[in-house]
Parts: C-alpha cells; structure tokens; sequence
C-alpha cells in the first residue's frame, strides 16, 4: 500500500493512493496513530477531486544516520579532511526536530540566518512495530515502509555549529527544514535495500545513487538504535546523504525559485520550490 | 508554584506543591498539555499520604547546549584539546529524545553497551508561550519554569560517535538515559540567572557552579533557538553541563548502586540510584 496525509475539508486526514487517486480509509487520528492502530482500513471511499497531499507523517522522533561513502567522500574533500575511521563501525546519527516538517509542494523556507542553503536526499525508513534490542535480523518485522527525506541545511551555520561537537544545530533546525513525502510505501511492496535515488535542480540531474551503496543497511541502524532503548511506531530512521544528493558536493547552491525533485525508485517523486529568503522582522526587544 | 507529575491510581497526574504536600489540579491531561492550557487551576485538593513523583513533563522537544566554560575546559584537558573559538559565539545544542526521560527515584538504567556511565548537572528551562523569532530582550515571557535536567550519559560511546560530526547518539539515548524533576518551579518564583547547582554522589560534593558562569544566558538560547523557528509549550531547554558536573572532568566514575543527588538553589534536589549494568539478552535473530 501507498499512503497519505491528504488535506481535507475537516483538516488532514489518513489515505491510501489507489490507481493515483486519494482514497479515504475512514481512520480518525494521524498517521502515527494509523501506524500504531495496525493500519485498519475500516472503510474505504475515494476523495473526490485531486486533494493536496500534506507530510505523510509527524514523526513521533527523527534520527538521521550518515551511510553513504560516496557523499562524505564528495564533502570533506572541499574541506581537505579524510573519513574518520568510525565511519566503518559506527552507525551514528543526529536528531531532527518533528515540528519542523513540510510536506510534498511545501514551499521550502529560507531563513534569514542562512546564504548557504542546501538540499540533502535521503531515504526514510519509517517504524511500525515497537521494541527494543532489535537484532539485525528481526529488523524487517519493525518497519512499516519507506519514504523520501529532504533534509535541507544551512551549511554556513553548520560549519560553525559543528566544532562544537553536540551536531548541527540551526543548521538543520528551522519551520520547514524537513520535506517528507510525498507517501509512505509500506514493506511489503518495497524493500529499502537496493533502491536507485535521484535528485534533479530545475529539471537537471544533479546526482544519483542507490541504496545499496549505505555501508550500514538499515537493519543494522534499526540493531544499533533499538539497543537498551524501545522503538515506537512512527519513528523515523534516516539513510544519510546519498551521493551527490547535496549541491556542497559538487559546489552548485541553490536559488530562491529552484525547483527541487527528489525521486526513489518505488516510492515516487518528492517535489519542493525555494521560497525567497526571509527578511528579518525589525529588532524589537 | 512548584509543579509536579505525581503516580495516582489513575496513571499520572498534574499537581502542584503546596507546603510541600501534593495536591492535585483537576487538570485531565499531562503536563505539556497543562501548560499550553495556561495551567489553569480548576479546583485544588490535596491528594492523601505521600504519591510518588514521576518525571514533571515528557518534553515535546529537548534541546542541550553547552554553557560552561569550566565544564568545557575541564573536559578538553584530559584530551589536549583547546576550546573551540565557536564556543563563544555560537550557542550549538544537541537534541535529546522525549520518550527516554524518567523521573526522581528512579532508577538509572545502565545500558548493556556502555562501561563508561557518567552524570551531567545541569539546569533545564521549560517554555511556557509560543513564539518564533524571540528576541532576547522579551524571552523572560516566554519562559514557563526551571527544572533540573541529569543528562546520563555513556563516555566510551561518546568518543566513537563524536568524530562523525552529528554530535551524541547512543552516547545519550536509551530509555532511562534523561531524568527529569523533582519539579518545574514557575519563572514568576525563581530566576535561573544565578542560580546554585551541585551534585553529590553518595553524600559527597562532585561538583558545585552557578548558573550565572553560563556563557549565554537562557535569553539569548531561547533567541538562538528560536530563529526562524517557532518554540511551542513543553519544549526543554538545557544548560549543558555544569562545572564540575560531570565524573569525566575528575576522573571519577559512576558505580552501579551510587546515588547521585542534584540539587539546584530554588528548585530542589533531584535524587537517583544507579542500576546495574544490563546483562543483554542473548542474540536471536
């Protein structure tokens, strides 16, 4: 199956795409409670009309993992640095921020703060089945299905904010910093493992690569996430960066205006435009 | 007011301290819910013989900066390392996960995965009002409260996911990995501009700092924080780590049956017992 949020007259409602079109599945409470709920299709009506689809999904936590060679290759070669060992062994991540997430045709936010605005495409694993100490192997009965994160990022903040050492910050921490969409694919239909990811710029291809290519797969993100901690429905897990999925790797930025096009193999095509940047209200404290 | 979540035989409920006796709110819903309705005092009784206090909010966001230059020196010395120059200007935070908090008299899980268990004292504020862009100037108003914030963290793990550049992961994220409480104390009732904080394990001082040392105020983290970005009731903002805060700057470690006592002038002490280390279930996958 291939669900959605879509925007419906009494607000965002739970529904399934059927031959292209919304179907309703007659399910009152987000998508995280349909998650948590088994996914019931109590009944089943078609939307009328094209409604416009919304974030599948608040996730209820947003961890965001580093997996592609290729794309740490890409970037710390501007910056004359080399992978870091721990790359080979350590499955680490950062957290995103649920309440900054957009959906599908979602005008991305520029903020004031940034000159350096850059998309990142990434594949989004998204839990259905709780529990913890999950082992590798048992990871597939966890997940519900898949989506396409853009997990846009300042990166002039994010080279201040890192030698810190706490992670980005601001630099990936803004009201519409994270694009989900434009469905959630469930398992059963698509496997994450080997899926071909491409971003385009204005109809240009900017890069592409393949889910294959993650040093860790997600059953192994899912074993080193769940350890000593329990999963819950409607978290999300994500791949990383694929290569050549930021504009940082091959020095081209984005514009207000640019129309950015994220496409995985199976799941769809997660389209997003620029908006300008936002001009700071007057200072008044 | 001193608020607090107490164990009722109906699951958690909001209250407050009175004289230091619990009495209940008439408020149905938790405590992130209670302060976006205004806290509102519907009717108070006091609720009989002494209810045990859980966790004063499940926060809906949980952002950790990094304020103490103490802390920072003492920590960088024991690895040669200098401050970085960001420190200064850039108040960088990490973000921690809201479904791993537990309260006062709880005991501190010790996961299977670390041999490095140490503490972090540190002063938490909770938001009370919405808003984005929040000058520092009028942050005060969007401050609901001030709670103590032990941020559990597992050093060894710390050092392997750290050189990725996302900052803490597992280093800080297992259930049971943040404690929360005894309270939240009102913003009206106490200012955590200089506020006393010290930590005892088994009776005995670890570490004492002011809150006044940080090196930007809670003003101007919530200004940070909010750029760009609408903060929303029940959000946590932490301090980092005090000086002195943690075992890690004076080499001294954590045992299973320690108890650590933090205790913050205005607000209380916060008291836990350590667990002993979690034997993991043997792999069956």
């Amino acid at each position: 199956m291939r669900y959605v949020t879509y925007a419906s007259a009494d607000g965002p409602r739970v529904g399934a795409l059927v031959d292209g079109e919304v179907a309703d599945l007659g399910f009152d409470g987000d998508m995280v409670a349909f998650i948590e709920a088994g996914a019931p299709h109590a009944r089943m009506r078609p939307v009328a009309g094209t409604p416009r689809l919304l974030a599948p999904l608040r996730p209820r936590s947003m961890r965001d993992f580093l997996q592609f060679k290729g794309h740490l290759d890409n970037a710390l070669v501007r910056l004359g640095r080399e992978i870091p060992q721990e790359f080979w062994t350590v499955p680490a991540y950062y957290k995103g921020m649920p309440d900054t997430v957009i959906g599908p045709g979602d005008v991305i936010p520029w903020p004031a703060y940034t000159d350096r605005l850059d998309h990142e495409l990434e594949l989004g694993c998204v839990i259905g089945r709780a529990g913890a100490d999950i082992p590798a192997g048992r990871a597939a009965d966890h997940i519900f299905g898949w989506t396409i994160w853009n997990d846009v990022s300042a990166r002039d903040v994010q080279v201040r904010e890192v030698p810190l050492s706490l992670g980005p910050a601001k630099a990936k921490d803004w009201d519409g910093s994270n694009v989900l969409g434009p469905c959630i694919v469930t398992h059963d239909e698509v496997d994450g493992q080997a899926l071909d990811m491409a971003v385009r710029v204005n109809g240009e291809e900017w890069g592409r690569d393949n889910s294959a290519s993650m040093r860790h797969g997600f059953a192994e993100l899912i074993a080193y996430a769940s350890q000593d901690q329990r999963l819950h429905p409607g978290e999300l897990l994500g791949s990383g960066t694929a290569s050549g999925g930021s504009g940082l790797e091959i020095d081209r930025w984005l514009a207000p205006g640019d129309r950015i096009e994220m496409e995985i193999e199976g799941i769809g095509v997660l389209a997003n435009v620029v908006g300008e940047k936002r001009r700071k209200p007057w200072p008044s404290s």
